[in-house]
């Protein structure tokens, strides 16, 4: 299946490594129950004006505590899977705060930021999206589903990869007809108030930090402790955030 | 009403200064209806052992792009405070993330950054607190209610700053018989698998970057952009988080 999707890819014009990422991810995606990030995507890469598949993303600030990216055209996939490369080989001393502009579109985000745990890094990443949340109290879309992903790597081997959007159900939901553009509401039915205040706060923040349009913000730091056996023994065998 | 509350907390040996810090949070907070966060907390602090009102925090190191603080028996309030002021004295060039360890209790997050927004940076940061949010299959409380604050400054003067709790009611509400311990889960009804899933992931964040025992974790940074004002103008008057 996976070298069919790659095929596919392939068709469009990308290159055999970017395909095998691209490919990878929608399969893992899939395999995840994520299927709004899933093959899906694959049509819909077929079917969208002005794909740039030679496209690179470029690094245009790169200080111990600091990157900047630019995607120039390439998929937000590549350009996150580009950044996550990077970070493994050349990891921050301490900390890194690294933002991308006009990365669009990332897909499942815990999928790209399980690599920087399983590295032995901690990762806290969002990114933003067409406005499709509007306001509890009515109005038109002002934030996207912007969600927050976080990875603590275990020593066990089992990192923690919480991944989390802040709509009651997906676009690709909507997409796929399994739910209405109408379910589409920062989730948390009488409290959504508190979904939608992270979904603007998301979007507020990576927009100023990255730029106008869509954007990526990633936090990546060496951890002090290894927290994340002590809390998978309370959890007694309960599903932990990212767990299959 | 304020010299009052200093007053009261001047009497439990804290001087000036901190005693200035502590009224005008608790009071902030009381006015804006975080009651949890309040002047109740003036009676729990007269009743709190071990309080130590003449420790002071100790930022044990400081890089350009990352610091690490050590609570050293002082109140968390106060040590967020001494790292806010810290960061607007000497902010980054680009950004930094500042973790701070055995920090607690931390009050109302928003109310700490908003004072980064007015110094123009964008300030994002969560603090860990005791475990009171169970896993949405049952069992024994595995987070805490690990508020995620986002602050973003705009030109107008009036920034975005979101707090938001990870549970259904404060433990402040719990407290003060608002709510009943049974109502303290992850917000979501039956999407509460999200806030639990923030609720660890933040928990586990925190614990790995700042160690053992409750803690912050700040990531400050300079916007590019101002993207609060025209998000103001498409709500169109509807309150935006950290409106009064």
């Amino acid at each position: 299946m996976l070298e069919k999707v790659v095929e596919r890819i392939r068709r469009l014009g990308f290159g055999e490594e970017d395909a095998r990422v691209l490919a990878g991810h929608f399969v893992a995606a899939e395999e995840r129950g994520q299927a709004g990030h899933g093959l899906a995507r694959v049509d819909w890469l077929e079917g969208l004006d002005g794909l740039q598949p030679g496209a690179r993303p470029e690094r245009v600030v790169a200080e111990e505590g600091f990157e900047r990216w630019e995607a120039r055209g390439a998929l937000g996939y590549l350009v996150l899977a580009e950044i996550v490369r990077t970070q493994v080989e050349s990891p921050p001393a301490r900390a890194r705060v690294v933002v991308a502009h006009e990365c669009f579109p990332t897909g499942a985000l815990g999928l790209w930021i399980r690599p920087l745990a399983e590295a032995g890094l901690c990762a806290w990443l969002t990114a933003t999206s067409p406005a499709r949340l509007a306001h509890p109290d009515g109005g038109p879309p002002l934030a996207g589903t912007n969600p927050l992903a976080i990875a603590v790597p275990a020593s066990d081997g089992r990192p923690l990869v919480a991944d989390v959007s802040m709509g009651a159900v997906t676009y690709g939901d909507v997409l796929a007809g399994r739910a209405t553009s109408e379910e589409l509401v920062p989730f948390g039915g009488p409290l959504a108030h508190k979904a939608f205040a992270l979904a603007v706060g998301l979007e507020m923040l990576v927009e100023a930090l990255a730029g106008p349009g869509h954007g990526a913000l990633l936090v990546v730091a060496h951890p002090k402790t290894d927290p994340v056996p002590a809390l998978r023994a309370a959890a007694a065998g309960r599903r932990l955030p990212g767990d299959r």
